[in-house]
């Protein structure tokens, strides 16, 4: 009697995903199965795509459909400039603060001697390349403010300090709508070493 | 340059399960996108099957693959009871509690002037024909202890009485690891109005 076999290994995907537990699986699969046309065809249809079709954009590591990401592909966006993130959630991040107009270099994660995530694997030879192939004057690293971001970004910045162009950094200081009562003593003191003239 | 539509559609669409907003459906959709083979070809395909499969039982209402859903299928199950559920949700946390033997009917919702939700659309029609069909001895009435729900208890229980069969209700009172100070007046007046000798 395996009837509904598809249904229990349907919770206990979707219980795999990020921020879903076994009980909240079951409450989105309950909603799919009550909305069977209007929302889970059309989503099983749409993640089918997405398999099917998404890859690497093989210059930035951005996810697209083609070759090229929109970005890469964008002439608009040859800046010069080079935005340096860990994750395509991060390109993502930037991309909703339509604050750089510039394109991306996707590490796909940190430096990790425990992981053997060297810079091969974060692909900081190919930045390399491109900087000198694209004509690069600007290289923003917008890494983490964690150990292994810092990290990563130090040796990115040694690794790139021959090529003689801008190398820059997001700048560290108190948060939109922060309250200096519920900021960390790190962010302070970045904030003040880093106070600017009024 | 509609490249990145499907991955923003699969956002949107992840976005309207329940306990999943925009921000947690993206990040729901970039682990899918790490890990297109191992996790989203797997759910594309189990939901793809679901949709395709998946049918209401003819006799209770459960979700199965077959027009008998496992339990009303089951010999072992015609206990001569049939316990009377909400939604088909209700039913799996009846089953998983594995105290109840008999067979279900799912009624799909509550009696709702408002929503014009009569006595057939929970199809309380049916589950008289049922009980004269089948030799029940019990109906338990496994509502929820809200007013709706016990609004349409009552109007079950009413329309069962001719029958002369048993009709029980599920017992309130403290529940499990329940903490007196933490409980509503509802309950704890239920509990001693209800209490049984030690």
């Amino acid at each position: 009697m395996n009837d509904t076999r598809d249904i229990e290994a349907l919770i206990d995907l979707m219980a795999r995903l990020p921020g879903l537990g076994p009980r909240s699986a079951r409450r989105a699969v309950l909603a799919l199965l009550k909305r069977r046309e209007a929302l889970m065809a059309p989503l099983a249809q749409t993640m089918a795509n997405v398999v099917l079709n998404a890859r690497d954009c093989r210059t930035c590591g951005n996810i697209g459909t083609q070759d090229l990401c929109p970005i890469c592909a964008d002439p608009a966006r040859a800046t010069g400039e080079i935005c340096v993130v860990e994750t395509v959630a991060d390109l993502w991040a930037m991309e909703r603060s339509r604050a750089f107009k510039g394109r991306y270099h996707v590490l796909g994660g940190t430096l990790s001697a425990l992981d053997s995530i060297g810079p091969e694997q974060l692909r900081i030879p190919a930045l390399v390349d491109r900087i000198k192939a694209d004509g690069i004057t600007e290289v923003i690293l917008a890494l983490n403010i964690t150990v292994e971001g810092q990290t990563t970004a130090h040796y990115i910045a040694e690794a790139l300090e021959p090529l003689a162009l801008r190398l820059t950094s997001l700048a560290q200081g108190v948060p939109m709508g922060g309250e200096l009562d519920y900021l960390d003593d790190g962010t302070i003191g970045a904030a003040l070493r880093a106070r600017r003239g009024v």
